[in-house]
């Protein structure tokens, strides 16, 4: 656990940023140090709030001469903890609000150069009114920004078709704990003058520096959007729907959400305003967007093709279109709020889990009895991307039960959800990260080799063990 | 420069893969230290073809044990050396051929599983049988291999819609230098377990490890694909039409080559069996590839709704969609024969770079502008990706010249150039990486805070420095 940071010290940083942005009052650095579910709680002594890249570079170095631990935050959305301080109040805040300008957007090259603390709706809608896409969707996107959202190699529904934060980013400018600037913010889909250094900052968490800024990959707005819900007994079904549908639409699925009816159940009776699309409930449900270049009546053409061979074989049970604008953001918004649903429903042992696509009927079935070993009557609340093999596998608490007697199962629910993961060469962590919730487990599992060069990248690139310590590695 | 290898040693090594398959005859060694082109030449004591993964890890585990430096090989294919011993006899050539297995494809999960060996072509056509693409499509593909593809990191003309191999790939077995096996072959779109040490090996030429084994993505064949040859006259007008192709096809335009017309006029008048396909001569052309997901009428639809418009805006001079299968083969025949229909003209100075794609037109001219005032009468051949911003831009000698005078204008030339690329925040290698060949250049010219991360990479991981000694770092 880091010692106090010395008074002189705190001075020190505070003065490269000047003193209305070190926020040392302990009201106002709380909210730095707590995460917005509650999981985790900190303290800092100052949250430094630069104005540019060299400001950071400043502050990054005097942390190396002064031995003082830093940990990097955007919008503080993270699920897993790697934004907040620990408790020992000697860790330091920096936050990247303040670098938020669009430095470019740049149409003929598909680009959009933008600094880290840019708020990710803010992008979307930037790109939007230049009749462009940039795809990264997620729920938090309101408050998360860019260079969170890099550092997490944020994923989301749109990766089927667009990739993850990694896919989308073509460029970076990265501050390294000795405060030297690495100037790679090249608008290059092909560049192969050396080792790919992008990447080792891309998923890194902020533990080896800090992103600044970013060159990102702008889409063609699609001319034609529909969206479709489906009901289905299996999941086997749905598997075999998402091979159609790969099929006939190609890169203009864009989503292919595979959702378990508890989930919808519980949204349906704890969220206002949702309702079931369907006639009546189904075993699983197929929440499917596309996407035309062309046109909507394509979209349509595409969605309807894909629903009519679903039904000849037998795949769907039900289904329908949305007709209008209202259905379709009706459809999302009872996708988006199985989140939130859950909590009314008690406590809830919760996995960010991806396994083949091909393995996701055995995954969840072998999954579903090892929740009941551990816990007879856990209700599990599945929902997740399919076409990526990544599912939110949740597990909710008995009716009745003592939420803190529940809670008590975490770790034995996750090592035993996690050893079906393993068995299927999946990941334990697909878009959510590692942070400080699933490090242990990282470390334990992991195979020895690629942990001990994680373990040599991290000594070799911040030998001092300032960025983010406790965090991934 | 390296010490001859103890015989004694050589013997060690020979008996990991058996005597048949450890090469000492020199006349057998010596096409596996000379690359096709004539560039490079070099010496070995011997080419060990080993037939596992395990023989591999007893190979580097022994060099490292022995200091003997090492240098993977796999089609011998590449452009800058990369894959060569030097001429010292010090250097092993390791030669994956024998590792030639497709272990496995998973259409559920649109992938395959291949070994280093197995020859692109063979991994397209086992990919075709089964109704899907992999996507990577490169001049040598009869003869490279999937292991020196991820180590160079390859393009080619499909980038522009499937990305490059780095892209491509979802996992990697990897051998250590210390015989350690990485096994990273995990079938995963999304994965946020930790560093990213799948990108440490695509591209790194060899020089932190050797590449065993991946996972590749595979994609839904297209079922319908028009190809169009387009004159104009300016490379203005062709990212103009560019953009309108991006803005109508979106993921469907697969290829979008942009090449001058002397490139051309070498192909036909050197290579039997080539013609052009338009009434006449246009000082640019552009070779588009259309693939719907959807029909060939919608491919069609595409292009002429592309051809039409680029007509309406007075971009496209001449232009002519292939009415056959036949007519799409001559297209990229003519295409694929720029490279050999410039041998005849003479010496040739090569470049390899990529630019934003908004700035290809003021690369030309001011490109253009550096190799005249190096070379006056030196004739600019100039073709590649325009979408990836991807050019091969090469000056060929002023006829009546001697070759070897200028050949003596290669580093000056390369110079003048690639400080037209610097200057626009390029890449002097694009896609066919740094090997033996830009390796000074790049520690030269690169930023060094991006060369002193390198260098510690290498330093980390390959402390006893015998892997590919003398490439990229």
């Amino acid at each position: 656990m880091p010692a106090p940071v010395a008074e002189s010290v705190l001075d020190a940083f505070a003065a490269i940023v000047g003193p209305s942005h070190a926020l040392r009052d302990a009201d106002a650095t709380a909210v730095y140090a707590t995460d917005p579910r509650g999981l985790y709680s900190g303290r800092t002594p100052v949250v430094l709030r630069p104005g540019s890249t060299a400001e950071v570079a400043r502050i990054l170095k005097l942390a190396t001469e002064t031995g003082t631990p830093i940990v990097p935050q955007g919008g503080n959305t993270g699920l897993v903890g790697g934004q907040l301080p620990d408790g020992s109040g000697g860790e330091i805040v920096l936050s990247l609000g303040r670098l938020d300008r669009i430095r470019e957007i740049d149409l003929k090259s598909g680009t959009v150069t933008a600094e880290a603390g840019v708020v990710l709706q803010r992008l979307r809608e930037a790109a939007d009114r230049e009749g462009r896409i940039f795809p990264l969707a997620l729920g938090s996107q309101g408050s998360c920004q860019i260079g969170g959202n890099l550092a997490a190699n944020a994923g989301g529904a749109n990766v089927l078709a667009y990739g993850n934060a990694r896919d989308l980013c073509l460029g970076l400018e990265v501050v390294l704990p000795t405060g030297e600037v690495l100037d790679d913010l090249r608008k290059l889909r092909k560049d192969n003058t050396g080792y790919d250094l992008k990447n080792l900052f891309v998923g890194a968490e902020g533990t080896l520096g800090v992103i600044t800024a970013a060159v990102l990959r702008l889409f063609p707005a699609p001319k034609g959007r529909e969206t479709a819900w489906f009901g289905l007994a299996t999941p086997d079904d749905a598997l075999a729907l998402f091979e159609i549908a790969t099929a006939a639409a190609g890169g203009a699925l864009t989503a292919f959400e595979l959702i378990q009816h508890r989930a919808v159940d519980f949204a349906l009776r704890h969220i206002p305003g949702n309702r079931l699309p369907l006639e009546g409930p189904q075993p699983w449900y197929v929440l499917m967007e596309i996407s035309s270049g062309r046109s909507a009546d394509d979209a349509r053409g595409l969605a309807e093709e894909i629903a009519t061979a679903g039904f000849e074989r037998g795949l769907v049970a039900d289904g329908t279109l949305a007709g209008s604008l209202a259905q379709t953001d009706a459809f999302w918004r009872l996708r988006e709020s199985l989140v939130a649903a859950q909590k009314p429903e008690g406590a809830s042992i919760k996995h960010d889990i991806a396994v083949p696509v091909a393995d996701l009927p055995r995954f969840l079935s072998e999954a579903d009895r090892a929740v009941e070993a551990v816990c007879p009557g856990a209700r599990v609340v599945c929902f997740g991307h399919m076409g990526d093999g990544n599912l939110h596998y949740n597990a909710a608490q008995p009716p009745g039960w003592d939420e803190d007697a529940f809670l008590a199962l975490y770790p034995t629910m996750n090592r035993a959800v996690h050893d079906v993961v393993r068995a299927l060469s999946g990941s334990i962590s697909a878009e959510h990260g590692i942070g400080r919730m699933k490090r242990a487990e990282l470390l334990e599992t992991e195979p020895p080799v690629a942990i001990a060069m994680m373990r040599r990248l991290k000594a070799t690139f911040d030998p001092a063990g300032i960025m983010n310590p406790g965090k991934l590695i």
